[in-house]
């Protein structure tokens, strides 16, 4: 586990908080993406090293809406690079920790990723992930 | 806000989760201080160019133990570096968020600190800390 990627915000309305986080952070949001198979769009701020990842539901069905429904909007996850995600994942199965994608999936920002279940590791959901290469 | 300068997260029993969070990273916390002020105790891990804080009440009143009766344990707040947090504060208010430390205090790992409250900022507990320059 490299470094923090991103850490992911479930919101309720985009356009909105995009405003919100272009005033906390001073400038805007520099791409945005939708991923269909999430049921999400997303839109990304740098900060320094690392991303902040806003998400918004599209459907009912979406986990972003079904997080806000329970627990409303905020923090939602916090994404770590790895260099190899396949060997992460069976490193941290090893280690005791419920990997809820053995095999990793295409998640936003041309990124192979793989959770790990909050229960698993004190109540954060973990993401890896690890840049597609060509 | 210049980059991640840590994730907060909220743990009933600092020493399990050191384990837990020694096994996720590969490594151990590199250092565990008291907050007397605060109520907490707290273990820091490195990743990469951040840092995760763990943090455990350690008396009923903590902020930390009733985050945790209220929304179990997980990720409770982050925190931003700034470079002048005095300034940060002034530009924040005039940008409409609730700033609930307007006199920035002294927090771990020999920061001044000031917390953004979450209705304010999407759910999220943000912290802007600022190394303390002797």
């Amino acid at each position: 586990m490299d470094k923090i990627e991103h850490i992911g915000i479930a919101v309720k309305n985009l356009d909105a908080s995009n405003e919100l986080f272009r005033k906390l952070f001073g400038a805007p949001a520099y791409k945005m993406e939708e991923v269909l198979s999430e049921g999400v769009t997303t839109s990304f701020f740098k900060s320094g090293p690392n991303k902040i990842e806003l998400l918004a539901g599209t459907n009912e069905n979406s986990p972003i809406t079904k997080f806000i429904e329970k627990k409303g909007e905020g923090i939602h996850h916090i994404a770590f690079a790895v260099d190899d995600i396949v060997a992460e994942i069976a490193r941290l199965k090893s280690e005791g920790f419920t990997v809820l994608n053995e095999v990793p999936k295409k998640g936003a920002d041309n990124k192979l990723v793989a959770f790990l279940h909050p229960k698993s590791s004190n109540g954060v959901l973990v993401e890896l992930c690890q840049e597609i290469r060509d």
